[in-house]
């Protein structure tokens, strides 16, 4: 049976409500996930929280009932409480219907099978969680292998990042990890390297992409380091019509990986 | 001489602080925009702020400088004051250099010429300031040739939004009308209305989009309604190949938009 927890002062919830806070997720190793479509697309992932926290008046919806009763099969918790405690959850005025704990996911470039997929999102330096969120969401829709991010890029588990990925940080491996690391691992076997610039004249959908392909998206404000450009097999641009230079992050990535998917479904 | 404010008790720094209330921007028709470059390229496309914020330290910048000189010339004001009204002026921690309050811009259908750009976005029910930013953003970068915005959008002229756009809500015509006006001012002439659904077998490569082609997305959450749907001349899709059954709304709208560049640009 879940136990009722109804005072915001609860330990557990005090715990559960600071893994919005980056270093209480760090030392714990686990992050918080939203609403009952990200929940229950985990479970079909076969992944299932450690810890659910649901309100009351949720309790009967068929979903919910089927995340408890996989929460207690599992070694997991289920929580009943009140919609003003998962309101504090979840940061949002409008609690979600569930909220739950998982553990952290993460693989290192080792577990890596780059054949497994013809497209792999590589981004360095990505400072916007909205940004890795949505990056994550396209990944998923490609069917990218993996997400690898390189060097300091914001945290994927945090709340705001979780929630752009609509659940996709459920079903798109993530590695962290560096450059130099990153650059030996690829050139260990087949991937070309494609490095979205402005520097160049080679229009994106000029360009040929093999699988497996391996997208390298930069820092929102400054792009990518005159190293890693200098690093790629290919630049590629991407026309830009208007007054700004740039696009966003997040859109400029998707563009080129429907244009690589475009291409290598024939 | 640019006058000196230091008090954030003086009612013009509070007025322009309240433009972040959309209350506020309705009924003074007057929004806020930060950043030397954002307030830069709105110059340059002959748009000058009504006031002008800039904190004392980077009144030597060249960009400041022109600026000022820009507003003074016309019927504004600069205002030169501290890093911290700035930074509660924008809600940041680390504020822009520079602040403007601008006039609301925005145009009717009636003023749009629909064969002066190929491209045309049409965005119903938008709920994210970001997504809607982030759109604009696009918008410029294909060379679209406005931003139509159906029913209850989001306001593009919070701060969010004018954040995301980057700039492009200087340059990319936006109008906000309703779902039947749009359709009855689509059908006195030319163009192509094209739908993103779920429900279509039509890949978005294989159609064909002659200009001038409106492209329609639905809401963030729902999609659009099936009216809607049925009122389009071709419904595509973007094919998804992970759990997820959609895309952010801005990446869809940027995929879609840079197949329909790449056709009309043969």
């Amino acid at each position: 049976m879940p136990r009722e927890i109804t005072a915001y002062s609860n330990p557990l919830i005090k715990w559960a409500r600071d893994l919005r806070d980056k270093r209480h997720r760090k030392q714990s190793r686990q992050f918080l996930a939203e609403g009952l479509r990200i929940l229950t697309e985990a479970r079909e992932t076969g992944r299932l929280p450690t810890l659910l926290f649901y309100a009351k008046p949720s309790a009967g919806h068929p979903l919910v009932r089927d995340l408890i009763k996989a929460v207690e099969a599992s070694e997991g918790e289920a929580i009943e409480t009140t919609p003003d405690i998962l309101s504090k959850l979840s940061g949002k005025d409008n609690p979600q219907a569930v909220v739950g704990v998982f553990e952290e996911l993460g693989v290192t470039l080792d577990e890596l099978d780059r054949n497994a997929s013809g497209i792999w999102l590589v981004a360095e330096r990505l400072r916007d969680p909205g940004n890795l969120g949505t990056i994550l969401r396209t990944g998923d829709a490609v069917g990218a292998g993996g997400l690898i991010l390189v060097g300091e890029c914001v945290d994927p588990f945090s709340v705001e990042a979780v929630r752009a990925s609509m659940g996709a940080l459920f079903t798109v491996p993530i590695v962290k990890t560096e450059w130099q690391p990153f650059l030996d691992w690829l050139r260990q076997g087949p991937g070309q390297l494609v490095g979205l610039s402005l520097d160049t004249d080679s229009d994106y959908r000029a360009a040929r992409y093999a699988a497996p392909t391996f997208l390298l998206t930069g820092n929102e404000a400054h792009g990518m380091p005159a190293e890693y450009a200098a690093a790629c097999d290919t630049l590629v641009k991407i026309p830009m019509l208007g007054k700004a230079d740039s696009l966003n992050a997040a859109v400029a990535t998707a563009v080129m990986a429907y244009e690589v998917l475009a291409q290598q479904r024939g």
